[in-house]
C-alpha cells in the first residue's frame, strides 16, 4: 500500500495541460446539463465539479489515494469553476458548439481511461482491475452527474451511441501495454487516440451496442 | 488500523464457492433488471458488476480495506461477467426460473450479511457498527443498482416483501455471536440459514414491515 | 497522513451536545420525507441514518478518516434511530412544527459546515478543499437522501430557497479564520451563527440563487 508516485505518462507540463483540458470539457458538459434543467448558479457549479472530478475521486478512494488529487490540487478544483462561469454566461453559444463539445468530451474520455488505468496500476492493482478503474475514471463523473440530475445514466443507455465501450478498449489496451512493459509516451498517445477516435466514429456513424439476445427489436417497458 | 486478515468462517474452499455463488446470483438479478429495462450489453454488464460487488466495495471503503477485494480478486470480478453473459443470451429462460432466483438471492442475502459483519469486526469495528456494515454488504449492491436504473430502492419499498429486515437479523445475530465468543462454522451457518429462511418465508407469506403509525391504510402521494 | 486529532471547536461536552442535536434534526427531516413517501419502518430508519450521517461519512472517506466516526461512535449511530422512532409515531405532530424543523435544520447546516471544514483542515487539506468538504458535510447527507428517495436533490433545486450557499459562506469564513489563525470558540460561533442566520433569512424572504444568464424567466423543460 506504499505506492510509488503515480506515473506521468507525458512530459509534466504537457500532462497538466491535458488533465486540465479534460477536466474543463467534462465540467462544461455538466454545467450545460444543469442549465438545460434550469438549475441555479449553485447547481450549475456543483454539477460541473461532480462531472469533472467524480470519476477520479471514486478511483482515488478505491485505491486508497486519499485525500483525492481533486481536493489537494487547486487547479483541478478551480478549473470546473471557470467552466461553470463560462457556461453560466455563454450557454447559448456553448449549446451552438455542442458537436464540438462532444468531440472534446471524447478526448477527455480517451485521456482519462488511459491515465486512470495507469494510476490504479501504480497503486498496485492487477491489470484487469486497473483497467476497470480506468473506465471508472472516464465515465464515473458523468454517471454521478446523471444520478444527481435524475437522468438515466449515459453509461447504461442503449439509445445513445456507445460511450463506455471506447473507454473500455482504451483502458484494456493500456493495461496490456503496461503488462508487457510497452507503456510510454508514444504508446500511451496511441491508446488515447484509439479510444478517442472510436468514440468520435461511434458518434458520427451512430454505433450502438447490442441489447439482450432476441430482444433488439423491442422497446423498453420502462419510462425511458 | 493494522487489521488482522479477515476471518474465513468456513473451510477456505467452501467459503470461496459460497462467495462466488452469492456474487453470481446477485449479478444475475442485476443483469436481468438491465435486460428488462432494455439496456445494451455494456449496461447489462455494468449493472451485474455493481449489483454483485457494490455492497462489499462500500463496506471495504468504509473500513479502510482498499483496494477492495472486488478489485484484487479476479474471481470476484469475473463472476459477474459470466452471469451477465448468461443472462444476455438466456434471459427468457432465466425469467422463467425467477422464483428460483429469488430463493438464491435470499441465500446471497443471508450469506453476505454474516460475512460482511465478520469482516467489519475483524477490522476493529464495534459489534453494532459491524452489523450495520454487514447489512450494507448484503443490500448495498442492490441499492446502487436501483439508483443507477432509476428504480425506487428495494431497501426502501413498503410494497414489497421485507428484504432488509432479514439481513438486519442475520447481522445482529452474527455480532452477538462474535461478542460472546460463540462465532464458528456451526453458529455462522445457523445465522446464514436463519436470515435466509426468514427472507424466503417473507416472500412466501407476503410479510411486509409496518409503515408509519396510523398511516398504514393510506397510499403514497408519490409516484410509486 | 498521520493527522492530528480532529479539533474540538467548543468545550468537549458542549460540542457533543451540538453534534448530536444537529444529527437528530437532520435525521428527523430524513424520516419525515420517508413517512411522506409511505416507506415502511425500515425505510424510515435507513433514510434517517443516511440523511444525518451521510455528509460526514463522505467527508471522512475522502480525507481517509476510516472507519468514519459515524461507525465508531454509538451516539452518532443511535441518535437517528431515536429520531426515526419519534417520527414513526408522532409524524402528524412533527409535520405541524415543520417550520420549527426548518429552523433547526438551518442550525444543523450552520454547525456542520463549520465543523466539517475544521476536521478536513485538521487532516491536512488546504483551506479551499477543506471548505469544499465542509459544504459536503453539511449538504451531502441530504443529497444522498434525495437520490435514494428519487427527489431532485435539494442542493440543485432553483425553485427552493437557497440551501447550499449559506453553507458555502460558513465554510469559506471558517477556512479564512483558520488560515489567518483566528479560529476559536468565539469566531467559530460567529461563523455558525452567520450561516444559520443567512439560511433562516433566505427561508423567510424567499431568497433564490440566479439561474443561468438570460434564462431566469424560463421554466424548466424537464419534469420538475
Amino acid at each position: 500500500m506504499s505506492p510509488e508516485v503515480p506515473p506521468e505518462i507525458f512530459h509534466h507540463q504537457l500532462q497538466q495541460v491535458l488533465d486540465l483540458l479534460g477536466i474543463f470539457v467534462f465540467a462544461a458538459a455538466g454545467a450545460l446539463m444543469a442549465v438545460r434543467k434550469n438549475f441555479d448558479v449553485i447547481g450549475i457549479t456543483l454539477l460541473a465539479e461532480v462531472t469533472a472530478l467524480g470519476g477520479g475521486v471514486i478511483r482515488d478512494v478505491l485505491i486508497g489515494a486519499v485525500p483525492p488529487a481533486a481536493f489537494t490540487d487547486l487547479g483541478y478544483f478551480g478549473t470546473p469553476l471557470l467552466a461553470a462561469g463560462l457556461v453560466f454566461f455563454l450557454h447559448p453559444q456553448v449549446e451552438r458548439i455542442m458537436s464540438a463539445i462532444d468531440v472534446l468530451d471524447a478526448a477527455g474520455l480517451g485521456l482519462f481511461c488511459v491515465i486512470g488505468t495507469a494510476k490504479a496500476y501504480a497503486y498496485g492493482l492487477n491489470p484487469i482491475p486497473a483497467a476497470a478503474l480506468g473506465v471508472t475514471t472516464a465515465v464515473g463523473g458523468g454517471a454521478l452527474r446523471d444520478v444527481l440530475a435524475r437522468e438515466v445514466p449515459m453509461v447504461l443507455r442503449w439509445d445513445k451511441e456507445i460511450y463506455t465501450f471506447p473507454a473500455l478498449l482504451g483502458a484494456g489496451i493500456t493495461a496490456a501495454l503496461i503488462e508487457f512493459d510497452l507503456f510510454g509516451p508514444v504508446t500511451a498517445t496511441a491508446a488515447v487516440t484509439f479510444a478517442f477516435s472510436f468514440r468520435v466514429l461511434a458518434l458520427r456513424r451512430g454505433w450502438r451496442a447490442p441489447r439482450a439476445w432476441r430482444r433488439n427489436s423491442g422497446t423498453s417497458a420502462e419510462e425511458q
